[in-house]
């Protein structure tokens, strides 16, 4: 069976986060899962660039109503038209979401994400805290590959060979 | 103009959440708000039977497919078929979010409040951290009173007089 | 049990087809229903406006990220940032249309309402060929009156008095 | 720039139906375009199967929560969560709809695509008439042939050699 993974994080990216998800997407690829991202630039682009890099599929949901500003590295460009309610959608598709540093839009698939049950693995991004507790939601990694392979194993799939 | 106030919060609620989403939901309609929430038990509720016996209006934004377990307190019960993705409609419907406790739903909803650029004030609820620092997005209020007082504010609208 | 009714036609719509929407918002408003409409101009507006003045709840569900453009006559508007999409909402909401004359945005919703398995009453609306055979799957109403009984009738709810 | 194009139609299809969604599904891959449908059965499922004989791509918006029941033909399945809300979603993404024979999910997406002014090609599908008047919204095509090469003209993309 085939594991869909999300690779969630910032538009406005920095090299290094870029990188990151650059990374990420390859190795998702490399272990035979389809990504699913934002479809946009920054993590997102970089994410899907990785997958196809690999020789791997990434799918892009977008935000708006047209495929204008939609990463050239997608297998398919999917624009939902429906804004920030995309989030739901990107995250309803996949069996696990590995979050890359991120603004509120990341937050907002990881907290969806959790919603649903769905493992969440974070490379550098939101912590959750509660009445001054930490709550443990989020599944850390130290690097891409550490977060590819706790990502696979979270979501029941086969990862890297 | 009618100020748009959500009330997020869980469903599964303790006496002293519904509590204070009660006196949330009446002090919002006395300020001539209308109140969205999601619709079912616990503070959904609770924010709807403040908001109508004061004589005011409450939406409730439902994930389901039909009406069943809505809250009877509301004016108009509005099932999506969205499932979790009904929380980017109810934060859409709003100029201001306030959020009692909650678990990952109502972090999802804070989350796309903020995404959207809209006020959120706090009762006890989710704070936010990043690379080891506190983000502070949510106004923190210490009591029904303040938080409507901040919503109110935060909205440009008028309040309680 | 309340019933929640579905007005849906044009928001470019004659002085005649407003004066339709308009008897029909009051009527069902007198029936006891929640009018339920796409929130804006033209038929959506009238309908709205009917039930209002008969001291019943009409809701909009909005295309748009905002209030804007939204009828004056509303309970509440709830934008969904969703275009289109929110006509799915519109009529998940409802257990009943009733389509006045209309373009394509009204056959969406007659659509998606016969898919959903809700009755759906035509005043000089759409009507349904396949194979160059009639469909029957609009019940036609002569007046605003008879939509109105063959709505409660159809969605097992009391009407008019 | 690649073409998306929707084929639209029965999950409970006949041979002679999936024949056809499979002749389309092939030649609209050959014509280089991504073949976007709803991810299921029947004429879904055969267009899916037409663009991956053809070494084409062809994705699936679902309307449950999970991938199960999703075609195997597909290079990636998208389940949304939205149940009949997705068929907008399948009609944003996409820059023409072939739609083969189909029941009422069929007739909202020939509908949304017209309010979105997208060009829609029928293939013995519903018949549209207002007043009594035919309504001359869809073109009809006689064979998938013709479908595709008017679906790709009206696309205004490339179409098969």
């Amino acid at each position: 069976m085939t594991i869909y993974v999300a690779v969630s994080g910032p538009a406005d990216a920095t090299a290094d986060e870029r990188s990151l998800a650059e990374e990420v997407g390859r190795r998702l690829a490399e272990g035979g899962a389809v990504v699913v991202c934002g479809g946009l630039g920054g993590v997102m682009d970089a994410a899907a660039r990785g997958a196809r890099e690999a020789g791997g599929v990434a799918i892009g949901v977008l935000p708006g109503e047209s495929r204008t500003g939609a990463s050239p590295n997608l297998a398919a460009a999917i624009p939902t038209g429906m804004g920030e309610g995309r989030n739901a959608i990107l995250v309803r598709a996949v069996d696990a979401v590995i979050a890359i540093s991120g603004e509120f839009g990341t937050l907002s698939e990881i907290a969806l994400a959790l919603k649903m049950g769905k493992p969440v693995v974070g490379l550098g991004t939101w912590e959750l805290r509660k009445s001054g507790r930490v709550v443990e939601a989020i599944m850390t990694a130290a690097s891409p590959q550490e977060a590819v392979e706790m990502a696979f194993e979270a979501a029941g799939g086969r990862g890297p060979a």
